[in-house]
């Protein structure tokens, strides 16, 4: 008798204990992450001295779009950051003007906008500051900026979309004004929706069961030091000792700038392969084994970089619906 | 008096004869073009054996902007027919794999799906032949058969979207299924409402006066013998003699092949420069100039190549409106 109570008081302890684990578990999910990840904003910050207007975003659209900005009349915006490939080229590094390749990794540009440095070592400020530097790369478009005016003002058509873009400029066709627009065009890839917004936002199946607890496990980890806010990256420079690119050091020569590189988003994360700036990750589980080596100085579980892939995997938003713009002829 | 009755009955007489000479023009413009042109129809004929469906088009569409049915995975179709630069790369010669050039001058693909004939030598017949040829071709997306079906059946995510295409197929990634889907999203690239088309069906002032007198002079010179029927070409081959190609017989090694070459569509002509098989001719001015010398034996006056030009660039019709395609990751 008195071993049947045991057993049965062992037993509802059990119970009790399983159900207050599992009341736990739900109610905890929300507080472990609580203020750890943000939703993305619906638009990005637009810098004061260039506007969003419709016609500058046409006008940035058919320039993102436009060969005639390279050398060789071949390479656009869009030949690397591609928007059928999550805004990038899938390739480790760019093939570039002759089939070059640079030394890095195309960062997407879906959300692009959300980040204030750009460039892998941060060495740009804005978009507009970003939008200059491949065109003119010899590795890139291999393009002058003043060739590139002069190619642009020599097609005729494009005068009515730069006064439209830039009204009340005399003459608005200048090197500042084409990255402008291809800037403010960039301002509109951005991806709603994704899984974790729509699960922060209340639809708690929009994340599976192992996404939740990846997203736990990322947290716990610390991947959130500088995974985090609404673009699940920090958006600063942070050091990353893996392979010999110095990161920032390659620009400025300082010590302190070596593997100084910004933070990857994980937005769109999953369709953005392969990782890091030298591409040498080929999947997601490849990048976040290395990033336990690297970050964490441990070696994750393949259960632990089974359940993180799966949070990653959730982060698909929405794509832009973006149309061919035809450009002028001449 | 009699000298006055005479100055009189003149010039009623040559106002006659004028009034005669403009009713007989106004009239006469529809008369001299009649039966020469034709509208473009709604839609291209499509083969028995590969039916229009939107599912097709829609797995045609996205392999069209596929850069990784090529050897390096930059190259697309789009890369050189870009449906922004009027179905062309406006380059005389396309830079293919390795930045490598061709050595012909890449066809428009708007309209495309209307010609029975494919390349500039219409050596393939159909476009399902023809969008075979480019993927594989080494100085174009250098990928052959073989690797192009496994490089796309590697990317989990595009079989439903074979299988939609292609219901009932056992095994429906095929190096011939791909160019099929390639082939029926091409046969939407149609480009209705030009000036022309608008003018024979009765908007008479969809010609401006000089397009008008353009049109009236091509067919008066006999540029229409070949230029003619709803492409403004009859889609074969013809003599060409310009340049050191040989034309269709580089592939058959005839005689009678000489510098037999496609006669080129005037539809959307003056979206596509340069001109020929050779990109040789850098304005539609050339082209005609060089167009009357070659075939006409006659140098044509300023006046003509005026009107001529006026008539042509009265062809540009409504671009398709193509949205980029989300291409599976993996």
């Amino acid at each position: 008798m008195r071993k049947t109570l045991i057993v049965v008081l062992v037993v509802v302890g059990v119970m009790l204990v399983s159900t207050g684990i599992v009341l736990y578990a739900q109610e905890a999910r929300p507080q472990v992450t609580q203020g750890v990840f943000a939703t993305l904003p619906d638009a990005p910050p637009v810098p004061e001295d260039n506007p969003m207007t419709p016609e500058k975003i046409l006008l940035g659209q058919m320039l993102y779009f436009e060969p005639r900005l390279s050398a060789s009349g071949v390479i656009s915006c869009h030949t690397c950051h591609n928007l059928s490939l999550g805004g990038t080229d899938r390739l480790p590094s760019s093939l570039g003007h002759n089939f070059e390749t640079g030394g890095r990794n195309a960062p997407t540009v879906l959300n692009a906008a959300f980040f204030n440095l750009q460039f892998w070592d941060g060495r740009a400020t804005g978009l507009e500051e970003q939008a200059q530097g491949p065109i003119q790369a010899g590795v890139e478009m291999a393009m002058p900026a003043d060739l590139a005016v002069e190619r642009i003002a020599g097609i005729e058509g494009y005068l009515p979309y730069f006064q439209a873009a830039f009204p009340g400029e005399e003459n608005p066709i200048t090197f500042i004004n084409i990255a402008r627009a291809i800037a403010t065009f960039e301002r509109t890839l951005i991806t709603p929706n994704d899984g974790l917004d729509r699960y922060l936002r209340g639809e708690t199946d929009a994340l599976s069961a192992d996404a939740q607890r990846g997203m736990e496990i990322v947290v716990q980890l610390g991947c959130v030091a500088c995974h985090q806010g609404p673009m699940l990256s920090l958006g600063v420079l942070m050091p990353f000792r893996h392979g010999e690119d110095l990161g920032l050091a390659n620009v400025t020569g300082q010590e302190a700038d070596q593997f100084m590189f910004r933070v990857a988003t994980w937005r769109n994360v999953s369709l953005t392969a392969p990782y890091f700036h030298d591409g040498s990750a080929a999947t997601l589980e490849d990048a976040v084994r290395t990033m336990g080596v690297v970050q964490l100085q441990r070696d994750l579980t393949e259960e632990e970089v089974f359940y993180i892939v799966a949070f990653l995997e959730s982060l698909e938003g929405e794509m832009p619906v973006v149309n061919i713009p035809a450009l002028p002829a001449d």
